[in-house]
């Protein structure tokens, strides 16, 4: 993928973020542009996402794992609708998995998806041009204190539908 | 548990959510009260937490399973301090899953914790009376289309710890 065309994605995915779903603004979540490592990162600020004891609420750090994954889905549909296969399906989360592993205290959240291996990658390509649906399961870290282990893991289930049935998000 | 208590705990735990914790108060997430049937009820508005499809959006369904669960945990703490147990510990969830069955297109969502069985709450009990810290495994329900199944399924393992050690939420 060529920087450019990522960067354009990016900014589109943000206006999709900011225009379709308001609780997306209401929480701060952006997506972080130029940051120049693979895997898409979206970040919040801790105040507005704050708990009783002024570290991060549970609530929020799993909206911005099922957002960032869902983003991360939604990043790799364009890219293959820009190789041909047909674009208008809509993604949906089918179940989610979190492990709050410790509080999470910067001022600015971070959430990274872990890149999905390429032979995952091209079976959720076969599947959607076979079957015109497909599954991808994606891992999203929330950045610790520490850089050995993530603060809290999700992993979700995403569903590539075509867009008449798609039903929840 | 007498309707009266109840009543006043309800009140206090929504006093809790509307200081402590922002977002709760942003996705409009409000205890429901005097619904006369067990188990801890907390709704919020579809149009805040619609997503692109206008159904409910994932991380809100999130968020509302995942505080509903804490308050339930919550509200079992509390009897218990009633009941002569030391105050002031801190609940914290540690991990969570989530099944999304079918959307969500109620105007307003419900989401209902399983009432606990008699055996896990005298457990728990027991291990915050032994220990000092405890855990409870609350199951909730958003409310689907039919009685017969819930659009989403959501369980939490929540942590009560002494109250200078508490980190998440």
């Amino acid at each position: 993928m060529s920087p450019p065309e990522d960067a354009t994605l990016l900014d589109e995915l943000q206006a999709v973020l900011d225009r379709e779903i308001p609780v997306c603004a209401a929480l701060g979540i952006k997506v972080c542009l130029g940051h120049g490592q693979p895997g898409l990162r979206m970040a919040m600020p801790l105040e507005r996402n704050r708990n009783h004891q002024r570290t991060a609420f549970a609530g929020s750090l799993s909206t911005l794992c099922t957002i960032a994954g869902w983003g991360a889905t939604w990043l790799e549909l364009r890219r293959l609708e820009a190789l041909g296969h047909p674009a208008g399906a809509a993604i949906v989360i089918r179940r989610g998995t979190i492990k709050y592993h410790e509080p999470v205290t910067a001022a600015e959240i971070v959430a990274r998806c872990l890149p999905t291996e390429a032979a995952f990658r091209s079976h959720f390509a076969e599947m959607l041009a076979e079957k015109g649906q497909s599954k991808l399961d994606v891992l999203v870290e929330i950045v610790g204190s520490t850089a050995e282990r993530p603060a809290v893991v999700h992993k979700g289930s995403y569903v590539v539908l075509p867009n008449a049935d798609a039903p929840a998000g």
